[in-house]
């Protein structure tokens, strides 16, 4: 039996990191050498810990320190508490409305994103220490796993062999990719590494033809496989069309061709291939519309976007009732969200398309042992909690590395990376093509 | 730390029961004196015993065995399973579907509508069970109260003083209530014995007008309470509107005045006061549709209906998200269901409306300590599980009225029960006015 000291919040420490990453190309610019994370411990009376792990970025980090002190006292147990917490926590909306978020791949930024988002970190740490307590994986108190591993997707991405040249970084193993030959060798690498079977992806990079070529030598060595290309909205509605009419047989969905729930509305009203998105639809506010429009065939939920683990399987049941897929969403995140991702889609019927997850760009991590693809899944864990320890050390690692910065690396900004390569650089206008 | 032997099911025990129940009068006929009831036990192999209740009628019995049979060496945290289990069990579709269910009340009855029924009750035992193997109250299971108490409403009905003579049943003491003052002096007994604020009258029993006038009556006996008025469909579309325009600045809503989508979404259209229902939004399957064509404004969730706490809880998120409201229905039922949805309530964000409880009308129950309205409102307990514990000695004394019937009260036909008095009864084709 759990006692009260098991489930009550004695202390909840906040450690901000900063983790190296590749120079991944976007629509935007280019990932920086290393990006901001949040690891959210979350301590009860008896010395249970969980872990979570958020966007690390100030405004988030800004939020998460008041929200932190106000969690001491409550039980890890009282999940929908945290949403009463996080609206009394004030956010200078005036400052984070209307910027552009992550990277512009989140749509435009709101408050109520921003407090989702943290809440998301402090929800999965809840989960864990309750877990622990109770001596139940996450999954069993999320009503059960109805798989025993979930299916990722290898996230493929136009990438320089490096960063730029005197900025401090970390050197990755994976090569430049910048055109369609190099996207095939990097798949392959996918597959021989992590075993994965289907691929996305990212586009908005080239002009469409280039990335259409990579999509058809991805088919030609890959053949049967599921295709993915998400372009992060850079096209306008008649692209979009030319781009789903030149790939109808290869893809599985085209994900965010175009920006809006008009663009997209027309462009799913036009193809035959269904479309997939996180950023037309990335707040409970925006499913109405875009449902009742059927502007989306296919939800990727990202469980920091929509407020954590049970918000994702809330909104599973809507995609359900409604007849629209879901998959996941990733951005650059480490192992504790990974299991976390894991943990929650074990439990979600009717997953029918394999997670993207950024896992295998993080060289680093904050837990002891890395979470590994096997067959291009991930084995559901049944042990307390999540199922990850943390690495001291590492993180103590990883944590000196971002107090030791100066502040450039703090917020996540693709389009400043990309200026250091190319100062006149800045994102195109939308739709780029 | 809970054991595996803390949450493996090792025996489940299944209890018919008839239950004594007024001569209240709804649009198909008269409830019988005595309705069945299931009673739901599930035991793990620590002997932790978790309680559910669910219909009883012959046709959820068939289903509940074969299913109760696969639960054995299950856990009882493995709730999505339940879901997978109740897909294996076979439902003779033929001789289910296109029946009408519970007195007409439900709408057209399918064997997923059985299935989900039959799974709330193994829902609620298996939640009872796990909340007491972990030392939490149900509501921590689904994420935390959000509320200390749960608000129902009044639920008065035209009823006779007795059921027919001749037909064994129990004697009430709420007398006849046939007209506007009948209706009215009920109202007040509610509000003396449980401090009801808000009233629902159960119409479609007289012509409108004498129903307009007993709404008419609440609202000068009790000025400025939310009133409801719901006649399960027997209206047209027009009589809808009549109906909508003499009560509009007196009802809260109006409850299933007219049959089908097309003609709630009609109704809905030309008035503003809001539609609610339970028998145009019952399944996952018409929410789209009813959603999109803004055809309902309150869905009144009934987890027997929807598959349990959990469903309920992804209803209202649903609703939620689409800017509908969620309240709660109620069949004739007893403690065990009522502790579940005070649970369940509890943890919903935004109820906005009391929600239903036949609860009052039943003298009867199988728990050691009746559930108490206080100021209308049932309070939320903390106690591990449900919070209510099975009385053996009343358990067996209804299951033995259940034996000893020689199966007319063991389906509950409202229509049959009012044959007795009337022998020319049939119920009358929808719309009736």
């Amino acid at each position: 039996m759990t006692t009260e000291r098991d489930l009550t919040i004695s202390e909840v420490r906040l450690t901000p990191v900063l983790i190296a990453d590749p120079p991944l190309l976007n629509t935007q610019g280019v990932h920086q050498p290393y990006t901001p994370r949040l690891i959210v411990e979350v301590v009860t009376a008896a010395g249970i810990t969980g872990v979570g792990e958020t966007y690390g970025d100030t405004k988030y980090l800004e939020l998460a320190r008041p929200f932190a002190d106000r969690l001491v006292g409550r039980q890890v147990s009282d999940l929908g508490g945290l949403f009463t917490v996080a609206d009394e926590v004030d956010v200078d909306a005036a400052r984070v409305e209307n910027a552009l978020d992550v990277g512009g791949q989140r749509g435009v930024q709101t408050a109520d994103k921003l407090r989702l988002s943290v809440v998301s970190g402090f929800e999965v740490a809840c989960l864990d220490a309750l877990g622990k307590a109770l001596g139940l994986p996450v999954h069993a108190l999320l009503g059960g796993k109805v798989r025993d591993a979930v299916e990722y997707s290898a996230y493929l991405f136009y990438k320089w062999a490096d960063h730029p040249a005197g900025v401090p970084s970390e050197k990755d193993d994976w090569g430049e990719a910048v055109d369609p030959a190099g996207i095939v060798e990097q798949a392959r690498r996918f597959t021989e590494r992590y075993g994965f079977t289907s691929f996305k992806l990212k586009g908005g990079v080239f002009p469409p033809d280039e990335e259409i070529a990579a999509i058809r030598a991805l088919a030609e060595a890959f053949p049967g496989h599921p295709l993915r290309l998400d372009p992060n909205g850079a096209w306008s509605v008649e692209t979009s069309l030319k781009v789903a009419a030149a790939l109808g047989d290869v893809l599985e969905y085209l994900e965010d061709p175009t920006l809006g729930t008009d663009a997209m509305a027309e462009v799913a009203s036009r193809t035959s291939i269904p479309l997939a998105t996180n950023m037309c639809v990335t707040t409970f506010a925006e499913i109405k519309e875009a449902f009742t429009r059927d502007a989306v065939q296919v939800v990727l939920s990202d469980h920091h976007y929509w407020g954590g683990l049970r918000n994702t399987r809330e909104l599973a049941a809507i995609c359900r009732t409604f007849g629209v897929g879901v998959s996941m969403h990733s951005n650059t995140h480490l192992g504790i969200s990974l299991a976390a991702m894991t943990q929650v889609a074990s439990t979600i019927p009717g997953l029918h398309h394999a997670c993207d997850s950024h896992y295998p760009w993080q060289s680093e991590d904050v837990i002891t042992e890395r979470i590994a693809f096997e067959g291009g899944t991930v084995k559901v864990t049944d042990t307390p909690g999540l199922g990850v320890e943390l690495d001291r050390d590492k993180l103590a690692f990883l944590h000196q590395r971002w107090l030791d910065d100066d502040g450039t690396m703090r917020d996540r900004d693709d389009e400043a990376a990309m200026r250091v390569a190319d100062p006149e650089w800045t994102p195109p206008a939308v739709p780029r093509w």
